[in-house]
């Protein structure tokens, strides 16, 4: 049995889609103890009308946090101001051991502070990082990190996301010995700047399929498992390719209705459009793994719905199941210089 | 008549390509006077065979240059060793006046060594600039700048890429008054890192249209006519999405293709593919202008063909028109604070 700690005020359709997706989570998960941190006075009527109840409810507890962190708070306000937040009150249960891991879908940046300043990062994790797993035009899956936890990432640190990357890669997506690159500007060696040529040394140093440079149309043609990069660059690279995979579906499906004839075989193509969609579809992932915290941390899209955080608690049983933290941590003891894996 | 030279030997499928490009050019073009750098003992014998002759023949000449930059040569290999290479004679034309601009699909890291060095860059402009023109999703164009000409831009360059794409929208596309943001993490003002910070507010005290920061998303959804970052991150922008559309295209299309009614369905809409192909096709614009230089400089993908390299031309034949550069040095010189804008 796994205990998931699940911010319910958290996201754009809060407390609606952490609720339908707590309830899907029950529903499909046997190995589900869920924690569902929010206002109990909001929270304890609209249980058993989203269908958490009898032994659903056996599974579940509700854990009181009266606040929440709204999108004008600063991301360091569950510090101070707001301690009583509901993300905040999620990473105190995981902090105390009375949870395995937290999912939230509200404010990133709260998140991200409430992982690594009351979970508390891993011993020899200089800073977690955000890891987005995209699909690639060969069918499988490529690891992106940094996605936006550290802005002006220097070298020791992208090669610390690469490192646990790799770790994700094989733990949880079942790649033997997962191909790792660098992002940078060109795939000759001495192409990029000072930070990503030192991230490359660095690697090339430790027992590691290390590939080299990879560039930016490598993070779909699948021959990378894992790119490391700084946050600034891969939360603009996620962002933009969201909006571009969008943008494209919804120019083809605007061209293909603007005619008869092409309306007529728009709608032959549907179920093949719907494959491709499913594949691209974010809501799958649930949410991206925080990585190097002392516990699962999955942070998930502002508009998810139900569904989409379903699968997030799902992302976190999963990381919970590959004891992703355990590996991290004995990889960084492995592979780097025995003085770095020190609590810190 | 414009003066353009261009680079024969640059590009994967030079000469073939760029003989191509330049009938295609010539014959489009009656106010193109094309300067041929290359090898004559090559080309000599092989302009007739792409229709290279009579009245043609007489708004063109060929300019020799023995020597080629290839792949593994160093960008500033133009500089000491192959001071004889097509581009740097390319560059060498315009320095003397001879030409008004260089079209390359060669290395381009030496394209851009010989247009700043060689070329030389405008008062007042700390560092030139590549440029890609966008489709969005609202149908018009978005400038994306700096795509890779300089790594590590501090404020004051990501500052002076904005006000260059705003010249370059608002000359060249016909867009009044761009909307100019600079890219960053979110769009609240305090976002981001302390460079893209300081490029925020370097360009709030412009007269300027500047929206403030733009995501990755707004590269595609037409919030912004002008988004400007340093080069490494442009860079990776340009390679993820051209890969992303591709390799998304090319599921939609195996999707399609993978059963009989689906395959029915894609024969209707073959036309209506090929409408939003064509305005996501680079090569319809050719190359991406290196704004800052004192001249034109188009620099193209090194996989370009005849049709691809036609459009540069035009491309270079277009910024000649608006009198791009003349038009950065205005602005420049009424924006900035006076002291920038002297001969550096």
């Amino acid at each position: 049995m796994y205990r998931i700690a699940l911010d319910m005020m958290g996201g754009d359709l809060a407390p609606y889609a952490t609720l339908e997706g707590a309830h899907a989570a029950l529903t499909r998960h046997d190995d589900l103890y869920l924690l569902m941190v929010g206002d109990e006075a909001i929270l304890k009527p609209m249980l058993a009308k989203y269908g958490i109840k009898g032994p659903l409810l056996e599974r579940c507890e509700l854990v009181h946090a009266p606040e929440v962190v709204t999108m004008d708070d600063k991301a360091t306000a569950i510090l101070k101001e707001k301690k009583s937040s509901s993300i905040r009150v999620a990473a105190q249960l995981v902090r105390e051991g009375r949870a395995d891991g937290i999912v939230s879908m509200g404010h990133t940046g709260a998140a991200m502070v409430a992982s690594k300043m009351v979970v508390g990062t891993l011993p020899g994790v200089d800073r977690p990082c955000l890891a987005a797993v995209l699909p690639n035009i060969k069918g499988d899956r490529t690891v992106l990190l940094d996605v936006g936890a550290n802005l002006d990432s220097k070298s020791e640190h992208i090669a610390q996301f690469a490192l646990m990357g790799a770790v994700y890669a094989e733990e949880v997506l079942g790649i033997k010995s997962p191909r790792v690159g660098v992002l940078s500007v060109g795939e000759e060696d001495g192409k990029g700047t000072e930070t990503t040529r030192g991230a490359a040394s660095l690697l090339k140093e430790l027992e590691l399929n290390f590939v080299g440079n990879a560039e930016g149309r490598d993070i779909w043609n699948g021959n990378f498992d894992v790119i490391a990069c700084d946050g600034f660059v891969g939360n603009s690279l996620l962002k933009s390719s969201e909006a571009l995979a969008e943008g494209l579906v919804h120019s083809i499906k605007e061209s293909i209705m603007a005619g008869f004839v092409s309306r007529l075989g728009g709608a032959l193509i549907k179920p093949a459009m719907k494959r491709v969609m499913k594949k691209l579809d974010y809501s799958e992932a649930g949410g991206a793994p925080l990585l190097g915290v002392k516990g699962v941390s999955i942070i998930g899209h502002g508009r998810s719905d139900g569904k989409t955080v379903g699968n997030a608690i799902r992302a976190a049983l999963v990381a919970c199941e590959h004891q992703i933290n355990d590996r991290i941590h004995d990889s960084l003891e492995r592979l780097l210089p025995q003085a770095a894996v020190t609590e810190s």
